[in-house]
């Protein structure tokens, strides 16, 4: 293994995350991961909440991090995981948002719509999987939900998947609402496998009660908060207006990259 | 008192902050203040610690709230500071830093050379006194140092000012880089006056010296981080290049404000 | 002011404590509240929490503390406490548990039985009172209630009042089960008074639906924990037989202090 | 494995802290060990930092979650590590204190003269090892220093052993004095082994930098605190003061088990 993809980044939520493969540094370094660096994680929540302006390259690294304490977990209570499957869904979870765009939910009700973020992540992962030469195809199986062992595929999207334990972390973290902190190391350490599907052993039920409270709560406060909510229909009112007028021949002032989508 | 302008903000690293005056809050809402809500605090750090996206308009509501605190504990210890005195010194660190464009350092080496940003922000608030009628005209007696009572100059400008105690903390909050920590409430209640000028109290003497070391070891571990330095210089050097073909007739892409600047 | 009474505690839940006056500053001192460094907040639960060693003491400055807070938060709303006023309730809060016995439950249920915790303290406040000389008379009016101004006393003693604040935040704390703490801070801030009477904004409603679900998972996990309870318990049964064999005439160690109470 | 004995700790600094090993949890059971329940890491400095009560139990319990992570970082790195050997340094840091008397410095200049805590520890160790019938043998070495891999005792005592990073972090988090945070987690990363020694990667030098000033910091405010000081000076005296009294054949009161100190 080449020791100089051991990267550590130092995240203020978790503190130390360690790279655990050399293809997850790889994938990491891609241009269209690198790209997730600049689009926040709660779109226009900083007007409201200065702090919120986390970026989805943190979530996914985030999430990432905690899929690796799990699988961890799992392992220890005499799970079977092979290396192969462990990595097939660490790197399901780093790519599982790869298809957000910025203001995704905006720009899916003005310019880019009828498609969502979930089939263009599978887009991208695809591609990816071609330039990687089908060192991706297993992660696309777990990202599916077509790979056998179900469980793997529930760490990556479920009602209690990795996803979910760090975003509510992590947007509590930036924000300063402090009511969506979960245990998200407790729930870990009580998730155990039953039939092959992901289970919480009956100790654990308290943390997951927080769980569902605390989710509610940052729904209430954060992304149901009618000044975001406000502030993303203004959005999406001046994308349609703005489309509407370069249709008509308009010129508008809009980055290259940006302009191409209007097309 | 107006109460609609008695917000308050919901900061990760304090928690609540209140806005203690309604000229404060006139200023907040200000688009020059506004401004900094795009002006990232660690200009490139966020390439190494991914988390450091946090803005110039936090950390100056951060040294408010530090500043309010500040007044209160040398007011409770005997020492008179007027309501006028204390909005004048609210303003000026709220003010401080607003001069800042957005990678400041880099700017100032390549396309706006010659002026510090100290000398922008007194532009600034000249100008903003002008269209408050005089009412930051204490403030920027403060700022500049020229008022008598000097401890408040210091407050905001000084070896141990309200600037230094917010963004240790909140660099380091932001980072991950937990040795940059300090003990901002413990420093602030160790603060005192002696013959005018600000000082500490000797039993704060570990506080002050852990807070010197927190200040180096951000400076070897964050402001001087060679990844750090090395994209701030291949900036430079990108705007000196595109300075040049400007000048040379090259039509280049920018926003319109920004283009403004080259010429 | 006799500035050394000025003393600041470093509370590892909140910072630093400031004890507000000379008068708060002696009871403390005294012994009968010296002596609650010596009981233990939650008795027996440190078998199962190890870290709950926390005291009855440190509650009772940290719900003083809470209470200097919420004094402050209502007279910022425009609401009229006079200086007695304060340190009343202060004085009140203070001592609300100097009755408190070690191991009070299983006390209360073997050896002293028929009175409970609330009379002790306030037999206590009176004793106090006439060693201070009528300083607690207005602090005991606002204990029991019968000060006019009722929302003094609902901060003593209420649904929402400083004592479960403290409590929650500080078991969480010391426990380790995270699922209790609350942002008690965001609380104060929401109190108003409404006909005379203790209220909380409508926009802390979260704040006080979290307040009220980490009550209930604190008394699922900790003050309800199996083990506890049976240790607890065993200590009651353990004191009914001593009892016994005392009466009989069997000598039995213990201090003696503890041998009188057996008498 | 008994998987009775796979108990979790829920700790308030480190959060879960799970037993690695039958024999461990079966130490931990032993009554020697649950003695230091009742012994308090800080002696009387909870007279100044009223939360100062933890004690030696919770102490060991974390330098073994410490000295668990150690291994796990120093395996990863390609360094081999025996089952065996892993479970005697986790032995040997688990009673490494288990000599400690109550008042431990107090003691040893009074009543218990003329014998460390650290050779009673060892006598300790070697009366456990007769009860577990040899499995204590090769932690025994490793406390001593006389296994040939010296990097593992180096973990259970050295400059930079999981004894002292415990304690820093431990002691601060309950004296509520923040200068004592060390970032453990960190120094454990960047722990490594040359020519048979631990030693701390390079770039690991500003942690360790902030470790020395941590504990230097917590020297001065904590362990050498003139009233802290004063406190234990006092008790020295009166017990050395109550041992002559019994000496010249005086009653005294006193537990049974202390009286037989006296003897």
């Amino acid at each position: 293994m080449n020791t100089n993809k051991k990267k550590i980044f130092n995240d203020p939520v978790y503190g130390f995350i360690t790279i655990p493969h050399p293809l997850i540094f790889d994938l990491v370094e891609h241009p269209w991961f690198q790209r997730l660096r600049r689009i926040r994680q709660l779109g226009m929540s900083h007007m409201v909440y200065p702090g919120a302006l986390h970026t989805r390259f943190q979530h996914a690294i985030g999430a990432l991090h905690l899929t690796v304490q799990a699988i961890e977990t799992l392992r220890s209570k005499g799970h079977e995981i092979s290396e192969e499957e462990a990595l097939a869904v660490e790197i399901a979870i780093l790519l599982h948002d790869i298809g957000h765009s910025p203001f995704s939910h905006a720009l899916e009700h003005s310019i880019v719509t009828g498609i969502s973020h979930e089939s263009v992540s599978l887009l991208f992962m695809e591609k990816l999987n071609e330039e990687f030469e089908g060192k991706l195809s297993l992660a696309i199986q777990v990202f599916k939900g077509t790979y056998p062992k179900l469980f793997l595929h529930q760490l990556v999207s479920s009602q209690l998947d990795m996803d979910r334990l760090d975003y509510l972390n992590r947007d509590s973290f930036y924000t300063g609402v402090l009511e969506g902190k979960i245990g998200a190391q407790r729930i870990i350490r009580m998730l155990n496998i039953e039939q092959g599907r992901l289970v919480v052993e009956e100790k654990g039920v308290y943390s997951i009660e927080k769980f569902i409270i605390a989710r509610r709560l940052m729904y209430w406060q954060v992304y149901l908060h009618k000044t975001v909510l406000a502030a993303e229909h203004l959005l999406v009112n001046i994308l349609i207006r703005a489309k509407e007028l370069v249709s008509s021949g308009e010129k508008l002032f809009a980055t290259p990259a940006f302009s191409y989508f209007g097309k």
